[in-house]
């Protein structure tokens, strides 16, 4: 028998979809036969919200045998660590706290890093994959394009919260869902919306300027989605049609109106801000109200793959057909989850 | 990389589900130390789908450990037949065979079952449990109420398509969902609504007579659903609110219209006529088109529980509290899986 009056919202932490993720992360770093995967920070600011993000980093890395080195630079300092990181073959991965000069300059720093060492998934080749669905980097589909950290960190909360249906084939998880990401962003909020719809969700892509729809077109024609403009549309328009409803609004002042939920709807939030008012829970089914432990774990999780990445490349450049491979054949099995 | 022009439609057959069911009921068989379920059927017609279903229900039995009898008798002789089977120690279930006289007076002969040996659970206090949400036939919560095979059969094929969520609590995992059933039979529409409602959905259920809407209220707060009539509204109205669609109409003429369906919704029928037409691979996400076997299944199940009631129900009336219990306590925790 349910209980009266008492609200059934499930409230999930990021910290508890973490938790699997890392194991899952775990279980990989076992597999890469003793390497142990080097990730390089570069900092070169005083942002306070960049320097929390650099510690948290730092700590989740130690705790889960990933070694872990910082650069503090000044600003005009940073191309050259990029640069040199690049050719350290004793790192597998960097990460670079934004904002650095806060204007397009930190574009092109990220432009900088090199493919094999993008563990943020942020430059063009990552970025251009996500947007048309292509998910591997060569032919023989070996080697996973990276995805960037936020997106897929909403993407795994939404896969623990069986919103991806195993039931139905790799690729089409989310058929039948219709979701609402409020932020249009080109750093999250786009490509999320891109990756859903990819993924076989109807996305309605929100922001101040309108209303978006991505979708891969009626039964999933297309390969990759399409984008529609719906002029004169607004949140209040579409987001009773919407069984997830994933925020992303900077700025303290900004609250969904939770008289727009349909009953029931899913509601996550990856602002650092509380988009949310308490009374989501009243009407949403499930609420996770942060998402920043997951968007580590996933940072860890993608600088795992790009070790694979760069150990399959380092045996594909081997000459000696014989030599013992560096990498085990069980790994790219996991090279392989989705 | 998603495939171009394929239906990305899932069918999925009522055998696999099945398949799935029959598996648990052998673990349940197992463990009853020894005893083998005994089912009697009663059969006093010459209808053709009546014989079809007494002879797949044999087979099965057969097949899956249990005792299975059948007495063939005149119309005017079920009664005595019943209160037989009734007194008769060695029988654990009846089942009877639909239609007998095709009025009212099977209803009559439906009630003379006894409530311990009812497998259909279409005896009154089964049917007044489902309605109003109450899972137990006992204060202590060890003897589980037995539902009707068919609704049930539905609610086992939403488990295995991930339709109910076990991220959230046991009694809610509908919550989110948006339901609909085309027909509202006292035997099976009516009682399916019910049961949907109950475990979190919005249910539209449709007839010929109109549109009513079943719900827990708004953030679930009542404890059992309740009935709106929703004056001037058809399935053209509701049905593109639905993820799920569940048809049940029998006659070959009835075809749901498909282009009213959500894209990507789940559709299910059960009725015996093929009440989807095949463009709705067009449009679902999922596609279950009988449910047959899956009902068969359901009917072992309750058998099962049937069994164990009676065996939990025999200690209980046991004098001697010393006495070598004749169910065994694991067993008990399989009786109260959902």
């Amino acid at each position: 028998m349910a209980n009266e009056a008492v609200s059934p919202c499930k409230v999930v932490l990021a910290g508890t979809v973490a938790k699997g993720l890392l194991a899952e992360v775990k279980a990989g770093l076992e597999g890469l036969n003793g390497r142990q995967p080097h990730l390089q920070g570069i900092l070169a600011n005083n942002d306070a919200a960049a320097k929390v993000y650099a510690d948290w980093t730092q700590k989740t890395c130690e705790e889960n045998g990933v070694k872990y080195t910082l650069a503090s630079v000044e600003k005009d300092q940073v191309e050259e660590a990029i640069i040199n990181a690049n050719q350290d073959n004793s790192v597998d991965g960097i990460i670079i706290y934004y904002p650095i000069h806060n204007n397009r300059q930190d574009q092109y720093l990220q432009e900088c890093v090199s493919l094999s060492k993008d563990v943020e998934g942020l430059t063009h080749k990552y970025i251009f994959n996500m947007y048309q669905n292509i998910r591997f980097l060569d032919e023989q589909q070996l080697r996973k394009s990276i995805l960037p950290c936020t997106p897929l960190a909403v993407i795994k909360i939404l896969e623990y919260l069986h919103i991806y249906n195993t039931i139905l084939p790799y690729g089409n998880r989310l058929f039948g869902h219709t979701i609402c990401v409020v932020n249009r962003s080109e750093v999250v909020g786009r490509p999320l919306a891109a990756l859903l719809a990819n993924d076989g969700a109807t996305v309605y892509s929100v922001d101040v300027t309108g209303v978006q729809k991505f979708t891969r077109g009626e039964g999933l024609r297309k390969r990759k989605h399409e984008v529609e403009e719906m002029p004169g549309k607004g949140l209040k328009d579409v987001a009773g049609l919407c069984d997830v409803v994933i925020t992303g609004v900077p700025g303290e002042k900004y609250k969904f109106d939770v008289s727009l939920l349909r009953e029931g709807a899913v509601c996550i939030n990856f602002s650092s801000e509380k988009n949310f008012p308490p009374e989501v829970k009243q009407r949403a089914s499930i609420y996770v109200p942060a998402i920043g432990k997951v968007t580590i774990a996933v940072l860890l999780r993608n600088l795992l793959r790009i070790t694979q990445n760069r150990m399959l490349q380092e045996d594909g450049n081997s000459t000696s057909g014989d030599k013992q491979k560096s990498i085990p054949n069980g790994v790219v099995d996991k090279i392989l989850d989705p």
